[in-house]
C-alpha cells in the first residue's frame, strides 16, 4: 500500500495507455472485416478521401494558429512568476493529442462505416458489432490519449516546480505547476472550436444544400448516388459527428480534470500522497472510468435480429457507470482523509481555522460525484423526452404542422425554450448540491465524476454516425430491402443516442465551465464578483449576448455556405449529361471542396470572439468584470444551447414521424402530406440549430473560461497574488497544527 | 426662491394636473370630430364594444387579483417596522390608475380610429391630426395620472412618516415612507402584465386567425367585412398596441422615479429643499417632460399631402426631448449642492468619510441623464436599422425567402439574435456611463433622463394602431382608393413607429430594471451579490431560464388561442349562408369572445410566473440568491425580448417589401410570388414574437424586481436592516459635518 501511496501518480499514465492498447485491438479487428464489393469500397473511399482533405484544410489553419498562439504563450509565460514558457508546450500538446485524436477517430469512422453495411449483409448483430467497435476505437483513443497527455505532463511539471524545489505542495511551486499545465486544456479546447464549429458548419452546410436540390427540386430521395452533394453530406456525419463530437468531449474530459486540480491545490489534505490526494484524484477517477468503459463496451452485443439495440446500449452504459461509482467509492475513501479543508479565499487574516475554511468530509466528496452522474443521466433523459417521438412535445409540433408552416416553426420554437426549464432546475439542484457536500471542489469533482465514463458515451455517440454512414451506403449501392433494414435500425438507435449525447455533452460543459470559472476565480486572486457594481453587471449583459452573436454567425454561415451548394448542385445537373440516367458521373468532390472551403472560411470570426474576447475585457477591465463575463457567457450559453439542440431535435423527430404516418383530429398523414411538407421545413430549419449553433455553445462557454484561467495570473497585481498565497501557506500550518491536536486528543 | 424651495414637492402633482388638463382638451376635440358616414360608424362601434368587453372581463379578473393581493399587503406590512399595512392603499391607487389610464386611451383611440377615416377624405394633414390627437390623449393620461399619483401619494407618505416625526430624511422614516411608495409601482406594474401579456395574446391569436383562414383559405384581403376575425383583429390592435403599451410605459415611468428616489435617500444632500432633493429630483425631471411633451405635440403637424409625416412625427419628438435636456440642466443645478455623496453600503463603519463614501457632482448628474437620453435614442435608432424595409438585415431576409420557407426562418432567427449585439453595447456602456458620472444614483437618474419624455412617446406609440385602425376601418368600409392611400401612408409611419417604439419600451425597461435591481439591494440590506457563491450562481441560472419559459408560454397560448378562433372562422363560412356574397352578417361577437376568453386564460400561467418565483426564491434562499435571479432575469430577459421583437419585426417587413416588388438575383418577385410566400410564413411566426412574448419580456423584468424590492424589508434580519439605518445616520452627520468645517475653511 506504501509503494501504491508513492507510486500512485505514475499509475495515471498507465490507465490511458491501457486505453490505448484496447483501442488499437479493436481499430485492427476492425480493419480485418470484409469491406464489401466494388461499388461499396469506391463510395467509402470517396467519403474517406472527403473527410480527410476537410481534415487537412482545417489542420492547415491550425498550424498557423497554433504557432502564433504559442509563440504568444511562451512570450506571456515569462512576465510573471507564477507562469513559464513551458506553457507552450502543454498547449501544443494539447492541441496535437486532440488533433490526433480526432484523426484516429474519423480514420476508423470512415473504415467502419462500410464494413458495417457489408456486415448487416449477414445479420444486426454482426453490424452492431462493426459500428459499436468503430464507435469504440473513438471513445478509448479519446480519453486514452487524455489520460496519458496530462498524466505524463502533471509528473513532469510537478517533478520540475514542486518535488525538485522541495515547496509545499499548497503554495507557490504547485500554482505554477498547474498553471503550465492549463495551457494542455486550453490547447484541446482551441481544437475543438475549430472542429466543432467548423465540422458543425460542413455538415449542415452540405446536407441542406443536399436536401434543397435533391430532395425538393429533383426529386430524387436522400443518399441518392447522383446527386452530387451525397458525398459531401457523408463526410458531414463524420467530420460534425465523429471529429466535431470527440474533440468537444476530448475538451470537457481534461478541462474538469485540470479545474478539479486547480481547486485541488486549495485543499489541505495533510496526510495523503504528499498531500496531493485531491489533485490526483479527478486523473484517478478519470482512469477508473476508462477502465470500466472498456469492460462496459465487451457488454454491448445482441444475438438475434430481434433485440433490441438500444437495450444493449443502455446495458453496456449503465455496467460501465456503476462500476466506476463503486470503484470511485473505494477510492475516495482510500485516498482522502476523513475531512479535508477548502482554504478560504477571503478573510483568511482575521478568521480562525474553524470559520476561515470550508471543511468537508471524503463522504461529503464521493456525494458530489455522485450528484454529478446523476446530473449526467437526468440531462440526458430529459433531452431524451424533449426530442423523442411519440412524447408529447414532438406530438405538438406534428399537430401544429396541420396548419401550415408557420405554425410548425411557432410550435418548435416554443418547445425549445420549454425545455430549457428541467435542465436549468437540475443544473442549479447540482451546483447547490455539490457545492453542499464539498465546497467548489465539490462541484468540480462532481463535473469529473460526470466526465468519468466519456470514453464510453464517446463510444455510442461516435456509433451514430458510423452506422448512419452505412445505411448511406447501402442506399447509394442500392443494397437489398433486408440490410438497408437492418442499417435503418442501427441508424434509428443513432438518432436517439445522437439526441442523448447532445444533452450529456451540453451538461459536461456547463459543469466544466463552472469547474473552471471556480478555478479562475481562485488563479486571478479576486474575491468576489459582485454583478451589484456596475461594470460587472454590464459584464454580464455583454457576455449573455456572445451567445447570441456566436449562434447568428453559424446559422448564418449555414445558410450562405448551403446557397453555395445548391448553386454548384444545380450547375452539375445542368452542365454533366446523363447525371439522372446513372450514365454521367457527378463530380463529387467539388461539393467537396465547397463544404470544406466554406466551414474553414466561416469558422474564424466565431473562433476570434470566443478566444479574444475574454483577453480583451480581462486587460481592459479586471478579472471581476471578467468573472461577470463569463458568467453571462455561461447561463446564456447553457439556454441559447438546449434550446437550440433541443427544438432541432424535435423538428427532426416530428418530420421522421410522418415517414410513418401519424393520426391528426383522426386523420393520417403520410409523407407527402401538407403537414409533412411543413414538417420539412421546421426540420430544415431545425439542422443548424442542432448540428452548428446549438453544440458550439458547448465550445464557447469552455473555451472562454479557459483563456480566461490561462490569463488569470497577468490580470492582477502580482504582489497580491504572492500575499496570497503567502496567506494560505499560513494557513495550511495552522489548519496541520490543529488537526495534529485534535489527532493526540 | 425660498418659497420655492419649500413648496416644490406641492408642485409635482400640479404638472400632472397640467397634463391631464391638455388631455382633457385634447379628448373633447376629437370627440365633436365627425365620425363619418352609418357604415363606418357601426364598424367602430363593433370595435369599441369589442374593446371594452375585453377591458371588462380583465377588470374583473384583476379586481380579485388586487383584492387578494392587497390583504397580502396590508398584512405584510404589520410584521416589519420599516413598512406598514398603508402599502395596499398605495398598491390599489397604483393598480387603479394604471388601469384607468388604459381606459382612456382606449377609449379616445376607439373615437380616434374612424374619425380619421372621415379626416382622411377630405386630407392627409387633418388624418394626421386627428390620430395624434388620439394619441397624445393616451400620452397625457398616462404620464398626468401617474404623476399626479405618485406625487400626491409621496406627499401624504412625507407628512405622515418624515415630516411629522421630525426623523431625518436619510433615515428610517423615509425609508418607510419609501417603501410604502413602491406599492403604488407594484399596483401599477401588475396592472401592466395582465394588459401586456393579455393583450398581447388577444392581438395576436385574433390577427394569426384571421390571417389563415381569410387571406389563405378563403382569399380574401385583411380587412374584409365578410372575415368573422376582423373585428377581432382590430379590437386586438386597440387592446395590444394601445392599452398594453401604455401599462408598459405606465409602469416604467413611475418604477424609475420611485428607484430613483429610493436610492436618492441615500444620498446625502444636506443643505437643498430640507435634504430630500435628489428624492424629489427625478419627480421634476418627469413634471419637466410632461410639460415639454405638450409643447412636442404642437409642432407635429404638416401642410400638404406630399408633407412627410414622420418627418413631422421625429421634429415633434426631437423639440420635447431637447427642450426638456435644457431644462433638466438648470433644474439640476438649481437644486442639487456641488457635490453629494451616496452613503456606501458597507465599510461605513471602519471606513472614514472620503473613503467610505461615493461622491459625485451635480455636473455629474446631468451628465448620467445625458447618457440615459443618449441611450434611449441609439436603442431606437438600432431597432429601426434592424427591422426598416431597405436596409441590410431585411434583405437578407428577403433574399433568404427566394430558396423556401425554411430559409426565410433561418434568415430572420440569424437576423434577430444578430441584433442583440450594439444594444447591449449600448447598454452596458450606458450602464457604466452614468455609475462612472453619478454611481448608482446615476444609473437610476438616467433611466428617469430617458422616461422624461414618456408622454410624447406614448403619443407617437398609440398613434399607430389608431392610423392602422382608421385604414382597417377605410377598407371594411370600401372607401375610395385616395381615402385607403392616405390611411395607408398613416399605417406605413405607425409601422415604424412601433417599431422604434418597441426598441424605447426594452431600453427603458432594462434601466428600469437595473434602477429597481440597485435600489433592491439597498433595501434588503445586503452588501454583495457575489456569483462566486454556489447559490448565488445558481439562482442566475432559474432566473435566466424563466423568460425562455414565460417566451414559450406566451407563444404556444398565442397558437392555440389561433386555433381555436381558426375553427370558429371556418364554422361560421360553413353554417352562416351568403357572407361571402355580402349577404349574411358574420357573428363577429363570437370571434371577438374567443380571443377575450383565451387570453384572460392564457395570462395567468406566466402572470403568476412573474409574480411568485421572487417571493418563493427571497423566502427559501434569501436576498443574494435573489439578487442572483434578478440579475439572470434581467439580462436573459433583455436579449430575448430585443432578439423577438427585431426578428418579428424584421420578417413583417421583408413580407411588406414583396407587396411593393422586389429584386432578387435580378428577377422582380411580387405578392403571390413564392419568395413572397415563404416571406409570409416568417411574418406568421414573427408575429406572436413582436407583438406578445418579445415586449411582454419588459414587464417581466420590471415585475419581478419590483416584487423583490417590495419584499425586500421582509428579507432580511430587522436588526441588521435597522442597524444599517443607524450607521447611514452617523455617517451623515460625519458628512455634514465635514461639508461644515470644509465650507468654512
Amino acid at each position: 500500500m506504501d509503494l501504491l501511496n508513492n507510486y500512485l501518480i505514475y499509475l495515471i499514465p498507465v490507465f490511458g495507455l491501457i486505453g490505448i492498447v484496447f483501442m488499437a485491438i479493436k481499430a485492427a479487428w476492425v480493419t480485418k472485416q470484409d469491406a464489401g464489393d466494388g461499388e461499396m469500397t469506391k463510395l467509402a473511399g470517396y467519403i474517406a478521401d472527403g473527410a480527410m482533405a476537410f481534415l487537412r484544410a482545417e489542420w492547415k489553419i491550425l498550424s498557423y494558429f497554433v504557432v502564433v498562439a504559442g509563440l504568444l504563450l511562451a512570450y506571456s509565460g515569462t512576465t510573471v512568476k507564477t507562469s513559464s514558457p513551458v506553457i507552450a508546450i502543454s498547449f501544443v500538446c494539447g492541441a496535437f493529442l486532440s488533433a490526433f485524436a480526432g484523426y484516429l477517430g474519423m480514420r476508423i469512422a470512415t473504415k467502419a462505416n462500410v464494413r458495417t453495411t457489408q456486415a448487416a449483409r449477414t445479420s444486426l448483430a454482426q453490424a452492431l458489432k462493426v459500428s459499436f467497435t468503430g464507435g469504440t476505437v473513438m471513445g478509448l483513443g479519446v480519453a486514452g490519449l487524455a489520460i496519458i497527455g496530462l498524466g505524463s505532463l502533471f509528473i513532469v511539471f510537478y517533478t520540475m516546480y514542486v518535488r525538485s524545489q522541495g515547496l509545499n505542495v499548497n503554495g507557490e511551486g504547485m500554482a505554477k505547476a498547474l498553471d503550465v499545465l492549463a495551457g494542455f486544456s486550453l490547447g484541446a479546447e482551441s481544437i475543438a472550436l475549430f472542429a466543432r464549429v467548423g465540422g458543425g458548419i460542413y455538415t449542415k452546410a452540405a446536407d441542406v444544400g443536399a436536401d434543397l436540390v435533391g430532395k425538393v427540386e429533383a426529386g430524387i430521395p436522400e443518399d441518392d448516388v447522383r446527386n452530387p452533394a451525397t458525398i459531401a453530406d457523408n463526410v458531414g456525419d463524420n467530420v460534425g459527428d465523429v471529429a466535431g463530437m470527440g474533440a468537444d468531449l476530448f475538451g470537457s474530459y481534461v478541462a474538469t480534470m485540470l479545474a478539479t486540480m486547480v481547486l485541488g491545490r486549495e485543499i489541505v489534505s495533510p496526510d495523503n500522497f504528499g498531500g496531493i490526494a485531491p489533485i490526483l484524484l479527478p486523473m484517478v477517477i478519470a482512469g477508473l472510468g476508462l477502465i470500466f468503459s472498456i469492460v462496459g463496451a465487451a457488454f454491448v452485443r445482441i444475438k438475434n435480429e430481434t433485440d433490441s439495440v438500444q437495450k444493449a446500449l443502455n446495458f453496456g452504459n449503465w455496467t460501465s457507470i456503476i462500476l466506476t461509482a463503486i470503484a470511485t467509492y473505494f477510492v475516495v475513501m482510500w485516498m482522502l482523509p476523513d475531512s479535508s479543508f477548502h482554504m478560504m479565499r477571503d478573510e483568511i487574516a482575521d478568521g480562525g481555522v474553524k470559520e476561515g475554511s470550508i471543511q468537508f468530509t471524503k463522504m461529503g466528496v464521493f456525494g458530489a460525484i455522485a450528484v454529478g452522474l446523476v446530473v449526467g443521466t437526468l440531462m440526458s433523459m430529459i433531452t431524451e423526452y424533449y426530442t423523442a417521438m411519440g412524447k408529447r412535445p414532438v406530438l405538438s409540433i406534428i399537430r401544429q404542422s396541420s396548419t401550415g408552416h408557420a405554425t410548425n416553426i411557432i410550435g418548435g420554437l416554443s418547445v425549445g425554450m420549454e425545455s430549457t426549464v428541467l435542465p436549468i432546475l437540475v443544473l442549479a439542484s447540482g451546483i447547490y448540491g455539490s457545492y453542499h457536500f464539498a465546497g467548489l471542489y465539490g462541484v468540480a469533482i462532481a463535473a469529473a465524476g460526470m466526465m468519468a465514463t466519456t470514453a464510453m458515451q464517446l463510444s455510442i455517440d461516435a456509433f451514430g454516425p458510423i452506422a448512419d454512414n452505412a445505411g448511406g451506403i447501402a442506399e447509394m449501392s442500392r443494397l437489398p430491402e433486408e440490410v438497408r433494414h437492418r442499417t435503418d435500425n442501427l441508424d434509428a438507435v443513432g438518432n436517439t443516442t445522437a439526441a442523448t449525447g447532445k444533452g450529456f455533452a451540453i451538461a459536461s460543459a456547463a459543469l466544466t465551465s463552472l469547474a473552471l470559472f471556480a478555478a479562475f476565480v481562485g488563479v486571478a486572486g479576486i474575491e468576489h464578483i459582485d454583478i451589484y457594481k456596475a461594470d460587472v453587471l454590464a459584464g454580464l449583459f455583454v457576455g449573455g449576448m456572445i451567445p447570441f452573436i456566436f449562434s447568428s454567425l453559424a446559422i448564418s454561415a449555414v445558410g450562405r455556405a448551403a446557397m453555395a451548394m445548391v448553386e454548384e448542385v444545380r450547375r452539375q445537373f445542368r452542365e454533366i449529361p446523363g447525371i439522372m440516367e446513372y450514365t454521367g458521373k457527378p463530380e463529387y468532390e467539388k461539393c467537396v471542396a465547397i463544404s470544406t472551403k466554406a466551414s474553414i472560411r466561416e469558422m474564424v470570426a466565431p473562433g476570434l470572439i470566443a478566444l479574444l474576447t475574454p483577453i480583451i475585457i480581462g486587460f481592459l477591465f479586471g478579472p471581476e468584470v471578467l468573472g461577470g463575463l463569463l458568467a453571462g457567457v455561461t447561463v446564456s450559453g447553457v439556454l441559447m444551447g438546449i434550446f437550440q439542440s433541443n427544438a432541432g431535435g424535435a423538428w427532426d423527430n416530428a418530420k421522421k414521424s410522418f415517414e410513418k404516418g401519424v393520426m391528426i383530429n383522426g386523420e393520417m398523414f403520410y409523407k407527402k402530406s401538407e403537414p409533412h411538407k411543413a414538417s420539412v421545413t421546421g426540420d430544415t430549419v431545425g439542422d443548424p440549430f442542432k448540428d452548428t449553433s446549438g453544440p458550439s455553445m458547448n465550445i464557447l462557454i469552455k473555451l472562454m473560461s479557459i483563456v480566461s484561467l490561462v490569463i488569470a495570473p497577468h490580470l492582477h497585481k502580482e504582489v497580491k497574488h504572492s500575499e496570497r498565497l503567502q496567506k494560505q501557506l499560513q494557513e495550511r500550518s495552522m489548519i496541520t497544527h490543529v488537526l495534529k491536536v485534535e489527532k493526540k486528543a
